[in-house]
């Protein structure tokens, strides 16, 4: 990225869709290889998406972490190296939001998810079009495994959204365990009211299973005991579905979303002590480096690595408020927040032969990317019409060796405050939880005062990936490209009005 | 590291020597291999040192910069791929001590430079001895190129301190051209007193050339034209001695200190704006990164790539009251403290066919494991015994695959103060540069006051990278095996006595 991005002005797609850069030379010799691809293999590629709970941009050894932080990744850093490492990829503040933006290719403020529903609160994919529908409209098999938590409601369960299978939890990690440990609730635990104060609480605590449009079976209730075999039955489950795929004649998408390492982080017997920190956090984070481990060697040996792209991130930055059971970034702030360390997240992208080994680049990336994105590389022109989607088509970015990407505008949203513009390495932010510079290290996004900046605070992201000194003032030459930037997306609001814009 | 590290005691070497893990297994096979080295190829391995100025932690690609903070660095990656990253690699606090630890192998309370003397001030290495005559008495070619900064004075000159040839100058980037510069020194710039006044500073404005035992010549003034080039200039020298070196029949050292990219950087013409970034500093690490290049090249095309051990670092961490003109670490605080981001420096050393490609180790390494390193390598039993040595031999370390560092602990001094201890993953603090929370990303090290802590803070760098949270009482268990280490190390100074202990 570099000064050009400020420079060089975007092209309307449609009324309906962010607007992007072109790169047209880029774009054709990505959809001929695409082309050629097809013709060669007679299928669509299939779709992998792994998609972490909490975990930092610094965690992973190919973003400066690994052993440095106490826990080795090599199957993560072997992915980077074998594919694509991105180094700005943005999820939302917290998880429901950036799930719900991955399937729907549409910001929170869109889709209605600002923030993630609770212990069985409204809230959900009501009326929303999913990658899932629309990949399974398209001939894919689509298979749903692990968290899912963009509502418990009927209508916004996995297998009511376009998935054809789907096994897991409904809701987040903590959810299942909190109110069964004494060291976080002793008042519930020892409590003689517990069980009828927990069959009231209107959520399911077992995971599930079900199939396309059915009802959802219990499996098992997740005790503690329970929850720390999850990420290990919930991979076994995803392996056995790339094996059976590999006969398949149709692509398939597997959207397999592991519990860890949310708090609270109880590991698998085997991996107790595993990293070289020996504490739960790290020990979940070796854990799942093994996950991707056996999924990659899945699709190896099933023949299958070729014709997969494999999308590896976390759903926000880290939960501070529950250290040390906690992620690691070097940025400032944390989940719940729009400074970066509450949305830069791990993005790494992966399919031998199609994207080029050991690149790397820090062009923007949205989570609201993947479903165009991916409907291209299904061949579908479905990209819904009828509603705004805020994800560009990133095929050229993610398939040309050395590409740029073709997002101008990162837009960071605070619930349903617009927060801060970035542009090129320039964050232009109008308000935070918290100007605290403590934030830096703070308890967490959650906790902070929303704070606004009437004459807005430009930040360097390469001189200052911090955050911490206003750069404003000697760049105002800046300011007319993000004043109009903010100003389309605003007006976007106008002629498709928010669907949740009072709620919180 | 892990547990293991505060749990495993030390043996002691010779009482003037810093104790060591013994690790006897890997100690013998790695002497057996480096026998077998010498036996087959008739020589000992030369040594390259390229050391970076105010470069931080954060910089290089390898450990998550790079393209991150817009200066992307695949030279030095690739040397980090094809060898050893460490990632717990210190320095000193700043710059003169960092680099008279490296040559003495003694901390600095020990060889006397507690700061850097700046335009001209006494200090330097009268009365120590050095690596660089060690390795010359070892029949060693000795070549220093690029900066000095440990004094002016001729005893501490580098030709007087067992180089055969230096070509550099004697002191820091910013004292040849701050008060040349109307940006920073307008009072003295458009003063009719400058002349009389930079006349009767006491150094030497000019960078020099000169040889064993001789008297120094100037080359040339180091005017800012003169200063943006000198990198090249020294890099192209260095290339020079490495290919004259090719056909010697005896080995060689060749210390290589760049200029950049301290403060000011005025990059040469063809790097202007040659980074993502366009600015200053980055364009100068994409300078550096290209002289790696260079250096590494000319070892490779004149045969002796698999014949030297290279190692890459930076004297300190970021100089942040210069910012922007400045490096990213993502630790706490900044050059002059004694927080990980003043001390937590780049530690790549390669040397294919002796050193595993592609390891990577958080075990701990000191500057001032060096010379005893280099001496076993070098086949030299020189190791003073008149003195205290604080280096342990890490060769080892360096060339086992995967394997430990023989250093338990890593000492932190501020200045004359002992300031902190780190065993394994823990740090305790006893006084730092300031405790305001702010240092994570104040101004710089060099502006806060001295503060102690009666109790001691404890941090857990897995955990805590950022060091935020003390987890003392939690920890109370360790306390011992702190105390007893502080305990025999400030012992030391009873036997051996500082060499400048109330010096600041």
């Amino acid at each position: 990225m570099s000064f050009d991005t400020i420079a060089t002005p975007t092209v309307e797609v449609a009324p309906h869709r962010e607007p992007v850069f072109a790169h047209e030379e880029q774009s054709n010799a990505a959809l001929a290889r695409l082309d050629e691809y097809v013709k060669t293999y007679g299928c669509r590629p299939n779709l992998l998406v792994i998609m972490f709970d909490d975990v930092g941009w610094g965690d992973f050894g190919c973003y400066g972490g690994g052993i440095a932080v106490g826990a080795p990744t090599p199957n993560i850093d072997r992915l980077a190296r074998d594919g694509l490492l991105l180094t700005s990829c943005y999820s939302e503040p917290s998880c429901s939001p950036s799930r719900a933006s991955l399937l729907t290719g549409r910001l929170p403020m869109r889709h209605g998810l600002l923030r993630p529903p609770m212990y069985g609160e409204r809230g959900g994919l009501e009326g929303e079009i999913t990658l899932s529908q629309l990949l399974s409209e398209a001939g894919y098999t689509t298979q749903a495994v692990g968290k899912w938590h963009m509502g418990e409601n009927q209508a916004s369960q996995p297998q009511r959204v376009g998935f054809d299978d789907f096994y897991g939890f409904l809701s987040v990690s903590d959810m299942y365990s909190e109110w069964r440990d004494p060291a976080f609730f002793p008042e519930v635990v020892y409590s003689e009211a517990r069980t009828e104060w927990i069959e009231n609480q209107p959520f399911n605590r077992c995971f599930v299973h079900g199939t396309k449009g059915g009802e959802l079976e219990d499996v098992e209730e997740v005790t503690i005991p329970v929850l720390s075999t999850l990420d290990d039955k919930w991979a076994a489950y995803s392996v056995d579905f790339i094996r059976r795929m590999s006969d398949a004649s149709q692509p398939w998408f597997l959207y397999h979303c592991t519990r860890g390492a949310h708090f609270d982080n109880y590991p698998l017997e085997r991996y107790l002590g595993a990293s070289p920190a020996k504490h739960p956090y790290k020990d979940t984070l070796i854990e799942l480096d093994d996950i991707v481990g056996r999924l990659v060697d899945a699709l190896r040996e099933s023949g299958q690595l070729e014709h997969t792209l494999v999308f590896v991130s976390s759903d926000n930055g880290p939960n501070l408020e529950t250290w040390p059971d906690a992620a690691y970034t070097p940025f400032r702030c944390a989940k719940g927040s729009t400074w970066e360390g509450g949305v830069r997240v791990p993005g790494i992208f992966s399919w031998p032969g199609m994207i080029e080994a050991g690149g790397a680049s820090d062009g923007l990336f949205a989570f609201t990317d993947l479903l165009p994105t991916a409907l291209t590389l299904a061949g579908s022109d479905a990209v819904p019409a009828d509603r705004f989607i805020d994800g560009v088509d990133q095929t050229s970015f993610l398939i040309s060796p050395q590409a740029l990407s073709h997002r101008k505008y990162q837009y960071y949203w605070l619930l349903n405050q617009f927060s801060a513009l970035r542009v090129g390495e320039y964050k232009l932010m109008l308000a935070s939880i918290s100007d605290d510079d403590h934030d830096v290290h703070s308890q967490g996004g959650f906790e902070g005062v929303t704070q606004r900046y009437p004459y807005g605070r430009l930040y360097n992201l390469y001189l200052d990936p911090k955050e911490t000194r206003s750069y404003l003032v000697r760049k105002l030459a800046y300011i007319d490209a993000f004043t109009s930037g903010i100003g389309k997306h605003l007006a976007t609001f106008g002629a498709y009005p928010p669907k949740n814009a009072f709620a919180r």
